[in-house]
């Protein structure tokens, strides 16, 4: 027994969690707890900031419903889902293989399939038809035949089908399959950038940050085949005006697009084509493939 | 524009808040940042390791209701509560002054007052009866005559008023007033430990890290006079089999007590009796004194 300072609190924090049977929990909350004093210490924490806290992530858990995971936006736009990603992707991904991005909360599983050169933009079809193409390969570019192209967007209003429709409508969503080369190619309209959910505590901090809270205009592509890692992607448009400030840190540069006519190669020379050739990683021995952000609906609270 | 790396993320992260009006929001949130992604990094947080911290969080928030602060009991189990109490403590108490607690949730405002003497236990009268008694003083040992004492505690079967009884009941709580000389004395019966509330998220980590979740018999304090900084504290039972693992960290051992026979100067020597005298620091000018947990009804979800 001894007086307690703020080291002493630290250490029988930590002295009380040694007894965890299961070594990984040990770590990670070993780990959160010494960041977590780090923090408060650092800041010299209030208690009525301590409160605020407390209250800010209270809302933010009752802001969580069975269609909206508001910590997973939290983690979102304080840039930990894109770390997690990251290295998530430095663990498996080859060097040479295409880099990752969010899947974000938006993918839907069994997406209508088309045939190649085939428009995802079914219902919803405003906006500027474009054709994307290319190849997909592995690390070393050898074609990937018989690969699977799921990708998915907004629509020219900046929203996903389940935004702008009933959920019984699937648009702006398709899978395609590459050809015994590894070729792909499909059509859909040019997507536009989106706000972030500003309408709760996640919205209220963005706003109190003074962020714009957007994202750069993109379209998420998911492709699987047998033996490879799965790779979960996005395309960004350059020309958008937040190409360079994504509030969830989604963006990398090679993952960077632009829309031209007169792309060499294209089977659709009359609309603007993006060519994107995608290189698979090998999928190591044992290894799962856990998506980051993959199937929120696991952890929704249960619909009333 | 650039490819990300984990560095690249948080100096991305820290970029877009450098806008952030309010410098304390901002110097928070950086720290909060810089630590969650320190934290992450060194455990190289999984994607499904990540998803079960969101769900885990996500219970948390959805397990609080207007009588149930689960967010303040996650902090009370990983030390940040008394952390930031010792902080709050550490910046206002004078040396000599008597160390702090947690409050708690069981404060409740205009407890019923009792003359010197008086006994809290006005129901539920089952357990030891002990006699408390002693003197306030300023740091220096100066009498305060006309402090407010207010105590409140657990019953001999570990329940507060608001758990044992419907919220019309005030029971084991009361306001008592220093004399002349700063001397208070009062009686109650022994209070026993009791586990925090085992049945939610936190109740579970706690239960996954072994842990007994048990707080030590103690007597909670508020001891509060014009011109010093309102004390928060607590007493502690020196033979509770829990008083060196206080699943939240309130134990100091110079609040650590014992009721015993014949001891000197005791107003009922026919009682066993603890002397605690308490030494009040000086109220810093514009100092605000938050309580550490106080009023957490302002911050619970609304009664639907």
């Amino acid at each position: 027994m001894r007086d307690l300072d703020p080291q002493g609190v630290l250490d029988e924090a930590l002295a009380q969690m040694a007894t965890t049977p299961d070594p990984r929990l040990h770590e990670i909350m070993a780990a959160a707890v010494r960041h977590l004093h780090g923090f408060a210490r650092e800041v010299q924490l209030k208690p009525d900031e301590w409160l605020a806290g407390i209250a800010f992530l209270t809302a933010v858990g009752q802001a969580c419903t069975p269609y909206r995971q508001e910590f997973i936006l939290l983690s979102d736009v304080l840039g930990l889902s894109r770390l997690v990603n990251l290295m998530h992707d430095a663990e498996g991904r080859e060097a040479a293989g295409t880099e990752t991005s969010l899947l974000g909360p938006f993918f839907r599983d069994k997406a209508p399939e088309f045939p190649p050169g085939g428009s995802i933009a079914v219902h919803d079809t405003a906006g500027q038809e474009i054709t994307i193409f290319g190849q997909v390969t592995d690390a070393a570019g050898r074609p990937v035949p018989g690969a699977e192209i799921d990708i998915w967007q907004t629509n020219a209003a900046g929203l996903y089908d389940l935004q702008a429709n009933d959920a019984s409508v699937m648009d702006l969503r398709g899978r395609f399959r590459t050809d015994a080369e590894g070729r792909y190619h499909l059509r859909t309209v040019r997507p536009i950038g989106y706000s972030i959910p500003m309408d709760g505590p996640v919205g209220r901090l963005v706003h109190q940050q003074n962020r714009h809270g957007m994202r750069p205009a993109h379209i998420h592509v998911l492709v699987a085949a047998p033996g490879f890692r799965e790779l979960v992607t996005a395309l960004y448009f350059a020309d958008d005006p937040n190409i360079g400030s994504d509030t969830v840190f989604g963006v990398s540069a090679s993952l960077v697009v632009d829309a031209a006519m007169g792309v060499p190669g294209s089977p659709r020379p009359d609309l603007p084509g993006i060519r994107y050739d995608f290189r698979l990683s090998r999928r190591a021995a044992g290894e799962t493939g856990g998506r980051v952000g993959a199937d929120p609906s696991q952890i929704m609270p249960a619909a009333e």
